[in-house]
């Protein structure tokens, strides 16, 4: 009974320190683990089954609006990340550099990509001539690396997988629909597929991309009330098409610059699902996105009920098969230390296989996230799973989205915004009147960020002070701490 | 007329300059470009949509034989490069180098991975423990980088995206196994979906994988008659299993090495498709890894006939979404220029609906490796292309197939052997004494090298003396010039 228990037992409780519980359930159900190179992990196969989920249904939903998917190279020289000023000074203190290759020193430097904006750019100008071969709406899925000196597995990592999308358009506004048209994206999925509800908007200068005109995101809430950043879409204006001469000629016979945009999403998803679902007893994945969506544990005590139990177990496997994402544990461990084993890996629903249900000719379904259970004649299993699995998905979602609105506070005094930062922590919403020494000073005495300006403001404009300064407030701006 | 036949015209005969030929279709088909950093390609929409297609059929014959997939890092610690002898040997002048990052030097470079045995086998010395962990099979899809001076688009770049597959067992017998059995994984994926027939075998000590105790590989013959490498599997013994310390506890209670297994294949598949199907025209793609399988050219004289082709055109779209890869050209090029255009990208399937099939309600199909033409009403359409494509799969293979016999050569005598290969090049079939020194003074003198020890042999064993040395023949052997 012991080793049963154990892998419960070995977890700390989120509400005693969640970044350990975190930690624990990342190693602990083999998602990833720290590798060698300081600042870098790798991700193990239960792990990058859930990138490939997030990858299938995110490149469905980017290709369903015109997205071609390409490659561009690993390495970028120094000129080309020198080309724009504020990028250059915003990813400096990030880039790996190699200097030697092939048994030489390199005459100028490459730089390990942190993103891919500068050799992208230096494509387009050579690939676009007329508005005719506008707009160009391309992604790649890659690795990039930002070198950071502390690290948390998915959320913070120096190199890290992500999608990078790049475009570009006859005009700025045509920019702007296609970077408000991919956050749109993001936000589906997220809500969607991954059943986390976010919120959305604008971020503030401060905040904003190294070389963007206005930078867009979605930011969700994780269950100890930090945020985090979950996909952002940037408005580029004519800030790279001016560095690397991205220019077209337009209908009207004249030499125009186009305008660019850029928008990413990464591993830290995966951060994010399992601090927006996870309980104590481990991970719960959404059943759009879990590698396994259902876990067969068979049960007997005597050896004269195994067969008849392995039979039945090995029918629902060949009946399932392609229908749901199914795993089968024949493993010798004992039941009680399946059934925890699969809690913490997050399976989103067991399946008991016992001498009864034989008898019975059914098979006794367990939900991951409410631990409901029922009963369900074999030949049900077929039609009622999926439905079952859209249920719990559904319940992910509700659930999540209660959280957030209960965390998510308002306030007009900033002494109320100290409390709630550190003692409940979730999103705090202010009138603010977009300052950014404000902005800075709040972030050094809290610790909390503006996350975004969020799309939904009070109809007919704000009325009244900003919390901080007290100056004419301009927007109802979202505080939060956040990873 | 000039505009429409630019595609033809521009395009080098293969038999003037074969690699004239090859450069000019990637580039006008826009399969890649150069990239500005030396040696690194980009890759461009329709060449990486190939690579999708490569990657998705590949992959999922990959996981019906248990392999699960992962992630491991870019960069990888100089002394676990230097850890196995005979691998730093081969990969040291390859190897491109980090030796800055985050503003500081690093105490220890990491290479920029050209393969990742070493990190893989740091980690699976801390999963395995008992033989009740094995085996392990592992892939990645990836990026790796040797540094090269010459490059050729797709066949030979400083960076390539590839699969890496790493394997963990209890024993050498079983790693053989596992070895053998991705052999048999690529010459299924090159013949039945890339159209592609191979010869396969074990190759020299002299081309085998740097730590490797056996390496096996499929080989395809290119239309100028030079081979290509199209994939690998390398028994690795335990070599990599001492070096990295990967141990479990075995049934009968001793401590054992491991066997590990490593097995890739690139985006150089890219570059043999393109050179065993393609023709004066430009290229043919085969159908089950073509981006577009059909595209429809809809044509009309007179302003009149062009609402109605439109329409029917809308209607077959519709119809065969989701059915066939389809690609409708409704730009404001010329039919011809687009019947030219969509040959040299290689489409299997031109739809030609003018205003004559409209009348007829049906369309002209016509293919391209034999251009052969049919009409098919609409309503037969989706019935007859499934098939039709299936029929060009087929032809594309059986051409292949013919130019690989006709192309495949025996001698006993090192003059004529210097003559093929100098004259009409192919697979050249020898018998063979397995001498290292003999391989490379012939390699010196002819370019060619030992491809592979093929698993078809003589039955009953080789009788007779060798080509070269004249000493007892031990095996057949064959060679040829090779990318």
């Amino acid at each position: 009974m012991v080793d049963e228990e154990r892998f419960v037992e070995d977890i700390t409780d989120q509400d005693d320190n969640f970044s350990q519980w975190y930690n624990q359930v990342v190693r602990k159900a083999e998602l990833a683990d720290y590798a060698p190179v300081r600042g870098c992990m790798i991700i193990r196969p239960y792990g990058y089954a859930i990138w490939e989920n997030i990858q299938r249904l995110m490149d469905a939903r980017f290709k369903e609006t015109g997205v071609l998917n390409a490659y561009f190279p690993l390495l970028i020289p120094r000129s080309f990340i020198e080309k724009e000023a504020e990028h250059i000074e915003g990813f400096a203190p990030e880039l790996a550099w190699v200097t030697r290759g092939g048994g030489e020193e390199l005459e100028e430097p490459l730089a390990i990509r942190p993103t891919s904006e500068t050799i992208v750019g230096h494509s387009f100008s050579k690939w676009i001539q007329s508005y005719r071969d506008l707009p160009i709406v391309i992604n790649q899925w890659n690795n990039v690396m930002r070198w950071e000196k502390r690290t948390i597995l998915f959320l913070r990592t120096s190199e890290f997988l992500w999608q990078e999308g790049h475009t570009a358009h006859r005009s700025i506004e045509d920019a702007e629909e296609r970077t408000r048209m991919m956050l749109e994206v993001y936000r589906a999925f997220a809500e969607e597929d991954a059943a986390m509800p976010v919120i959305w908007g604008r971020k503030s200068e401060n905040e904003k991309f190294a070389g963007a005109l206005r930078t867009y995101a979605i930011e969700a809430l994780m269950r100890d009330g930090k945020a985090l950043q979950a996909g952002t879409s940037h408005n580029l204006g004519t800030n790279f098409a001016k560095s690397f001469d991205i220019q077209y000629l337009d209908a009207d016979g004249q030499r125009k610059y186009c305008a660019t945009t850029s928008w990413g999403a990464s591993t830290r998803l995966i951060g994010g699902i399992i601090m927006v679902h996870g309980d104590n007893a481990g991970l719960i994945l959404p059943p759009r996105l879990a590698p396994y969506q259902v876990v067969i544990v068979p049960i007997w005590r005597k050896d004269a009920e195994k067969a008849a139990v392995i039979e039945m177990v090995e029918r629902i496997e060949k009946m399932l098969k392609g229908k749901v994402r199914l795993k089968v544990d024949l493993s010798e461990n004992t039941p009680g230390w399946k059934f925890n084993e699969w809690e913490l890996r997050g399976v989103p629903v067991r399946m008991e296989i016992g001498p009864r249900d034989v008898q019975n000719n059914s098979a006794m379904l367990v939900r991951r996230d409410n631990r409901a259970k029922e009963s369900v004649t074999i030949g049900a299993l077929e039609a009622r799973l999926p439905v079952l699995l859209e249920e719990v998905q559904q319940a992910l979602l509700q659930r999540a989205k209660a959280f957030q609105e209960q965390n998510t506070h308002y306030t007009e005094s900033y002494e109320e915004f100290k409390q709630i930062i550190s003692e409940k922590r979730g999103f705090v919403r202010v009138k603010w009147a977009e300052e950014s020494v404000a902005e800075l000073a709040i972030k050094e005495e809290t610790k909390a960020t503006l996350r975004v300006i969020p799309f939904d403001q009070p109809e007919g404009g704000v009325q009244g002070k900003c919390f901080y300064t007290g100056k004419p407030a301009t927007c109802e701006a979202i505080f939060a701490r956040a990873y």
